[in-house]
């Protein structure tokens, strides 16, 4: 296993005004790589402490790689300081110095001495081109003293870091690697990450290779698989090995092989099937049509939604019966049906979603988190009574992930569904 | 200043599951109390290196703040090899297992032996009684050999970590201090970080008390103006001295003198007034109504809305009529008025709320972030195209931050928006 400890440079994680995103990415991905993360420091941009850090860390790891501070101000202190820790000198990368000019040129501008700054890199480095900015990343292997010594540097903003270390990074921790690894990540909702570890407890308390983690967040358990071989096909078959004893063991919780978030994998099949879905939400207020549509491309199949907060929208908007809303009230298992259909006819959609229930906090204690989820078909509609702990936030985002999921669900068996629910 | 390093403890960092918000939330807060955060670490659950990490910490900072660690489980060691750095015994803290006591009777549980491993801390220490969890968190003040070194003990899970932070920490921070600090952050919409840098240069430049600090996030900018004094009351006057000076200098970009985000200053405008709003939404598809019913109590405000994202529902519940989809496109001026003033007919509030525009990616490059929004009253319509730069993500979040910002606008001063738009 490969140590590896992340070093991020920026007074702005100092002072709290953004999260270490970037060390997460890169904690998450790197044991698809075999490598393991033990140690993440955080720095500001001053010279003296990023080389007692730099210096602490190579001595704790076989790769220290770097997060911020290549930018061109004078703040960006990073390279300098590594280069000089190495006893390299910074010079010209010329492909970094013509993108800066790219960059400039499209916008109609010309790059300053500060700017080509960003091109320099410590003189034997393995440049690592930035495709979504104008600082070049680097990966420096210690000479003499610094001998087995290695520094992988990256810059700090995600969408310039992300797909840098996707496509320079990981492969270089491949090819570090004795063997190729492979990994599959399987999504499942509607089983909680306790049940899941007993459910796989055989395969995880004898796994050697394959090897199995499970993760949870928001309602939700990923199981990744990973494998190592010779070659990477026969990590590959190991991993489809492994995939499929999860999938046994687990069964339909699982919505995703890819590790796609639901919404990702409803869209894929509604579009897979030229489908079209509407969403009527009441304590969700728009979440779920949000989530839709910020998948790419979610206008195929998304045709739109209703957020009806009160009463008077769930009557005009989607037909909800005057006496539904009075002899049930809003919050009903009816209202929930009658939301869903309402929704599917208002909008010509192929199926309708509803979801009515109580978030809190303008309500009684015990009420809140009771949560009515419909789905209205061409064929019949299924209403779910839902009950969630947690804060108003959680409620909302449980009650919009189950939403989705049992959407899919009806989706792939709906014989399962029909002549049910209340 | 009382230099200050955070030390989260969590497998959970290291393997990417979960970003390090608590040392995010902890760095931001600080400076209101007058301490500087020159470090953060993270380390697994893993004794030696925990011991390393906190040793190296304390001869850097007068007072290290760890996080996590303080669980029922084998894992969550860090009290006990803080308690044995210092030489101090584990002891039975009363209220703390009286609490867990309760917490397992609510739910018809009896504790095990492992909950109650949660009461035991440091001799000596001061409790932090856990509000929202059953893990006390505790100060240790060293003696001895370890004279002058503080730890601050914090569970790991934000909802127990940021109250107890909030009610404790912060205190203890001000009363170390030698002086009163006070803070106010003044939140800025429509006028971008270098701009409002520029426009309180001479503010900045010549700080001593009170000090400005400004972040940026999601086009909007916060400026925290900090004050210390003798006296609570003299440091408030001094905070008040300098909102007034930024107050003066960028006038009504400025949205909100209390911290709140666009939806919750929104909100509290529209309960203030007792009136309704509601949402057209095409390219943010539920984004905004999303983020202003996520306001607790937004209700009373709230009335609905529709998320049009086909031609079909534009025309079905909003109202545009098919001319103005022919000869305009669902992208346009024309449009985006008549969707807010048929959301507002349609649902029957005060105002009526309109976006459409392009986030990406199935459209031409050159119309990405062509974005109209539009404002319905009862005496006008007001409607306005912007562009925006970035993700579809981003493109989609500028929208709405700005649909929200507009409508504050309008509703602040409509005569400055009667007649006008297009």
């Amino acid at each position: 296993m490969v140590r590896t400890e992340i070093l991020s440079v920026g007074t702005e994680l100092l002072m709290g005004q953004i999260a270490n995103t970037d060390a997460q990415y890169i904690s998450k991905k790197l044991p698809e790589a075999g490598a393991g993360v033990f140690y993440h420091s955080v720095v500001g941009d001053n010279p003296g402490r990023l080389k007692e850090c730099l210096g602490a860390a190579l001595k704790r790891a076989d790769i220290v790689i770097t997060t911020g501070g290549l930018g061109p101000t004078q703040d960006d202190l990073t390279k300098q300081v590594i280069a000089d820790f190495f006893g390299l000198k910074l010079i010209e990368d010329a492909e970094s110095r013509r993108r800066i000019d790219s960059f400039f040129e499209k916008r109609g501008m010309k790059a300053t001495p500060n700017n080509y700054r960003q091109s320099l890199v410590p003189e034997g480095s393995q440049v690592l081109l930035n495709d979504n900015g104008t600082a070049p990343g680097c990966i420096i292997s210690g000479a003499g003293d610094h001998e087995g010594e290695t520094v992988i540097m990256l810059p700090g903003p995600p969408k310039e870091l992300i797909p840098m270390f996707d496509k320079y990074v990981m492969d270089y921790y491949r090819s570090r690697a004795d063997s190729k690894l492979v990994s599959c990540f399987i999504r499942i909702c509607g089983c909680g990450e306790s049940l899941v570890e007993t459910k796989l407890m055989k395969l995880i308390d004898g796994q050697t290779n394959p090897t199995y983690a499970t993760y949870a967040k928001d309602g939700m358990v990923t199981v990744r698989v990973t494998a190592s071989g010779n070659t990477e096909e026969e990590a590959s078959e190991l991993v489809r090995y492994g995939t499929d004893q999860v999938a046994k063991l687990i069964g339909d919780d699982i919505y995703s092989f890819d590790d796609e978030e639901p919404e990702e994998a409803l869209v894929r099949m509604l579009k897979e099937r030229s489908m079209t879905i509407a969403f009527a939400e009441s304590l969700t207020g728009g979440m779920i049509a949000q989530k839709l549509t910020s998948v790419p491309g979610a206008s195929a199949a998304v045709a739109g939604g209703v957020v009806s907060y009160t009463d008077a929208v769930k009557h005009k908007l989607l037909g909800v019966k005057q006496k539904t809303l009075t002899e049930h009230t809003a919050v009903s298992g009816q209202c929930c049906r009658e939301m869903a259909e309402g929704i599917r006819a208002a909008v010509g959609s192929d199926i309708g979603v509803a979801v009515t229930g109580y978030a809190g906090p303008q309500v009684a204690d015990e009420k809140v988190g009771q949560v009515f989820i419909g789905v209205a078909t061409a064929d019949f509609t299924y209403v779910k009574e839902f009950s969630f702990n947690g804060s108003r936030d959680r409620i909302r985002t449980l009650t919009a992930v189950n939403a989705i999921d049992l959407t899919r669900r009806i989706m792939q068996d709906p014989r399962r569904f029909e002549d049910r629910g209340q």
